[in-house]
């Protein structure tokens, strides 16, 4: 069975109460559940990671290295200044997609750039917890895509 | 059954000749097919258009009103300057999803503004013609939301 | 009796079904009705053109030359990148004015900045569909100046 | 009788004096005149102000309100940097429409942005003094419509 | 007694009139009541002064000189683009606070910038009328210190 | 009696050490004494938080939501780049005023702009410890404004 | 024989009419024609194009493919703004050669960048028609010199 | 005997108080008298005018239409923003010298651009109250050139 | 024995693992190794210290004051953004120089600016581990003057 | 016979040695050579200048004066600072071509811009040698049309 | 007597030939003598010194070193670039005074930024061959006072 | 035994007269002393180039080729604008390190970017005369590292 990480970056545990409007009303605990029920169908083990501090996440992700086949991360505000994380993920070269929930091409500007994304595969934003969905299919069709090739 | 519109923007159509290191081997043709085939799984009628013709794909967007129940559309370089498909994308009302077979954020500066994506649910970057799969999955899940809400 | 070309561009004619609380009400064709009448009034013989076709544009431009006498266009979104466009409005050499129905400068910033009036006599938005029926008088005005120096 | 106030801005009691290949011929009073005339046919008392203060500008702008229907204001050089006269129009919430004589768009960089047409309900420029005229026209068009709404 | 300015910049005799979204109910002659009571409790001879025009808050500014213990100053739209008054509270060296009504920092980008603030003790913005006695206590507790080193 | 959480950033624990002709001779210790009192005698039960951890910081402001009436935050350093405490604030919807020690709108370039204060009520800086005090008294004002409307 | 494809952009049609102070009395006709002796001279089999519409450029591009052994392009305004036909170029793979009848360096600001000259071999400005012929004689020693390499 | 205007802009009239280390020691009435002198010397009948109101800059100005040969002015913080004063320099076409006290290219950086300038002859900055005297030759220098050309 | 701390940023204990093009073979223990032997010959009492987590930086930071001679830091990624890791190196005075394994001036854009340095005696990159080596002589060196001196 | 004066700037004597990849094998002398031959064909009588030095560049420029009917410079990294080039260039007025062996529009963002080429007659880039080749007959043709005119 | 040394920078020793209708039309030998007399009466022994090369420039700039009371410079283009020439003006500390022909801020964007005349007493620009007799003056004035000081 | 050519730019010979406060009480002479006995000490035969004239210094780095086996360079002022010598550094392709007295980056603006670094194997500044002692044994150590791999 394939090891699939999950980090949900500041904030993102207080779905559910912050922004409504923006992020829907999901709590944080159910899209984990939803996000648990699709990375099994898609026969992958799911460990869920969230936290406020970069450095933690930073931690998290070079425990990945050498463990972990792929990596789902939504970095929350730190997509657009933690340049740490960037380099975290480019060094432990595990394939990684960046997800938000909201789509960040139409809210206030400095949420227009990310900072991570040049590292990772791709980035999928805009469909609310069904963007975590997506990114579980898309790192799927990636890993059997490298397999095969 | 639903109806789905794909929009290819300029250049798209020769897939498989161009930057093949960025775009992959798959040909215009081929990866049309496998469209067709998720679309029909998801129960979607699909159209499918290309044009190298900013005007004409504004003609096609406004063709869609009242016909279509959903819009996904590769914008090519349009992605980048055409405010006017941006502005039929806003009036025609109808959900559209922007996609792009590369990560459009670790390539030229240019390449990192989406002036479309603002107008869209959201926005699908980085996994060659897989994108437009998720992009498929993604509009399904949207307009299923809607029904429910 | 003098020829005007009055020049809608791109989703214009979608005007009455698109983004109503900006645009207003009034659909394409009862705007056209009424710039017409006003024309008649002003001893105007009109020819309205639409297209969502940067190069429509420029060719029914090129086709004014040495026939029509003033020209009104509403370049919608071409307004804000169409260099084409100013360099055909310079090159016939017939006095033009730019008219927005909506007040540009109170919109995004990027609809703020218009590469298409520097070539032109002046301009005037914000007053709906009024807007063209001003583009008439001033035109008006200009030639008979004209005429008279 | 509907009641008009037309404020002109810093430097334009000069007119016909300064830059006549800019501003054309005409003196302040013989353009006064004539919107005098226009305003009358259009079934407005007419209140002309001129002044070089900014602070004269707000504080008759001031006067306005609950005593004026629409105003007309060529700002003149404050239209690039007078955020209190902006502040001013908008506190009063009187129609207001800002006209120039010449088209600022083909002139210096700085005379391309309004800091005060945000707060207009429209702009009109490079009409000579037929732009006055315009703005007349514009705000009568602009009140009747009101009134039927 | 010790002697204090208050200065109030162009449009705040409006207020009340004014945006009230923004800035609320109270009327400019209500608020300097309120200001007044404040200032006597802190011992204060208050003299009030607004005015619209950028030149008479000079003149004020150097009338002060000599005679105020210290000035109390919400330059309204001025804030945001007059050196001259900054210059003039430089000149004077007499210990300023700068206030706003409302907080200038979630409001057009052009209210970001204070051009007044680095020549002052500190600012305080967003608290309504509140930000004027905040501001009294804030020069009481400055100028005590003053007189205590 | 109401809930008040007073959040300190990142080296202001090293108050009284650091920079003494910028922030003033009073240690971190008295300072939050004398804060104590003034919360005291506004009827406050007062909680302290230090912390040079970005993602702390976000953790006490999230342990807050549903049991603190107020803030008052300095967010020393971070004021100017973390996003990731801006939303941390936005979404636990207590009301929150950011308060600095010195002005710092007269120091260098990049403490001008404060990414925290577009969600906060209002900001106060400038008064040494004082600003504090301010920020206490602000917030009282603030909740029975609140209570009574 | 060699294929050699010209492409004109929009406008260049109006050659003799437009701006002759900055591109020269020379017709339109009377250009291709010299254009077609040289190409001649140098062996190459002409096809002669000239678009307004950018989307008909595109398709041209396309149609050169496997079919033609060098492209001058003269886009026009599209140089400034095209990033389509900038990838149009870029995925034929096919020697390009950017002119311009005047020097681009010294006219407006915009006109000092394009955007299509980094996909092509080099970029000729300045001389008039001439620099369509140095444009020939350019391809033809880029084309020798690939191959006898 | 020719006429010669002297303008000091905003706080001017503070010399001797403000900013001693910047400005030098002399008051505003000694240098006046010293630039009395001088003024005599070359035949220049010499008025003094001081304000710190952009408006009655320009209304000075306007007032010496007709009347006066030259214009010495030093605008102070005008320099930096009134675009309404070079217009009215610009209008009334009497040559019009720029000086400073300081030397305003190595203060502040929005000190080092003159929107005022560039309807002058010349600038002179930097040689205290001397700059006026140069001024003074300069201007003496200009109009004798002129005259005898 | 003087008292040496030596700081590694995120990421780098990754050293060996991340970017070998860019970083070189060596890993992260045997670097710290060779740098201890150069600081016992050097005379220093090494403590290493290495985290991903911004806030262990600073409290480390502030740890060393009174106890430490000198530090040499390689902020990594913090380099570019973190000014409270330059407000903690400043808040605690003691001689401190900032090292970089590679030559920060020609990788990324963002990666030439460090928002550390001002604050730091001096800066050396891109000599690989020897950077490390040539901090401790220059910390030595430093330290020698200052006592001499 | 005609003269004309072949310019090299900085580095150019390097050829053969510096950066193959983008400048080509060929040597600065063979280079030299082919130009040679190609300029008597032409009617030339040429002169060859190379220095490192901007000022003996400036003084060939002088020198130039009179004796020279054209110039080709290739000036090298000057053409991205060297305003004093461009002035020597304007003040000659000798008809000058730029050229430049590689594409400067496909390298660093800093060789994109030329401070020289507003003030010569056109610009040749990208063609290697031939550059120069092209920037000889280019000149013939310029200076035939002139003789004709 | 006070030695004083000019010099001229870049294409200076062209006046009279170069742009006639920018720089007038006295010849750079008619210059240097009117200035020579005009030294000579201020009692100053005059040196001349013209370069084309910025280094000759600097070392002059050295020569003059404790053995010239005062330096005016026509820096020509290097105005805009050279900060070598302003670190060699600042490390001798000679008295220094910047003048121009022309008026600078009127001219090119790039001609309106001074990188020498920070690091002088005072900048001239516009009066022709007369900014030199003025700086002459200036300088007299600036060491009389200093000795009186 | 290894050749090393040392070359200091612009000003340099002028160190212990200019700024002491910021280049410290050191001579040009006695810095080459100990920089002499310092590569003797490495082994290297030291070659010590100065230089005012860009043009120099590229013509000994030129003059260095096939002849030296590594360059420190402190290029003083030519730091911030002299893409020539950026230039001719690449093409000679010979180890370089830059190295600056000062630290650059708690300077002015402009001196906080290299052009010439992105060249150079690294750089070191800040340490006084002691960045060249770092410079050599920088040097040593690459140069090493080069033999053994």
């Amino acid at each position: 069975m394939r090891k699939l990480a999950l980090i949900h970056g500041p904030n993102l545990n207080f779905l559910g109460i912050r922004n409504k409007e923006v992020y829907g009303q999901d709590t944080f605990e159910s899209i984990n559940q939803e996000i648990g029920k699709e990375a099994l169908e898609y026969n992958f083990d799911l460990e869920i990671f969230q936290s406020n501090h970069e450095g933690e996440i930073i931690d998290f992700l070079q425990s990945c290295y050498g463990r972990v086949d792929g990596i789902i991360i939504n970095p929350g505000a730190f997509t657009h200044y933690s340049y740490a994380i960037r380099d975290a993920i480019e060094s432990i070269s595990i394939p990684t997609i960046e997800v938000h929930l909201s789509n960040i091409n139409n809210r206030e500007e400095f949420r227009k750039t990310s900072f991570i994304a040049p590292v990772c595969i791709g980035q999928i934003c805009g469909f609310g917890k069904y963007s975590y969905i997506l990114g579980i299919k898309a790192l799927d069709d990636y890993l059997q895509n490298i397999k095969h090739s």
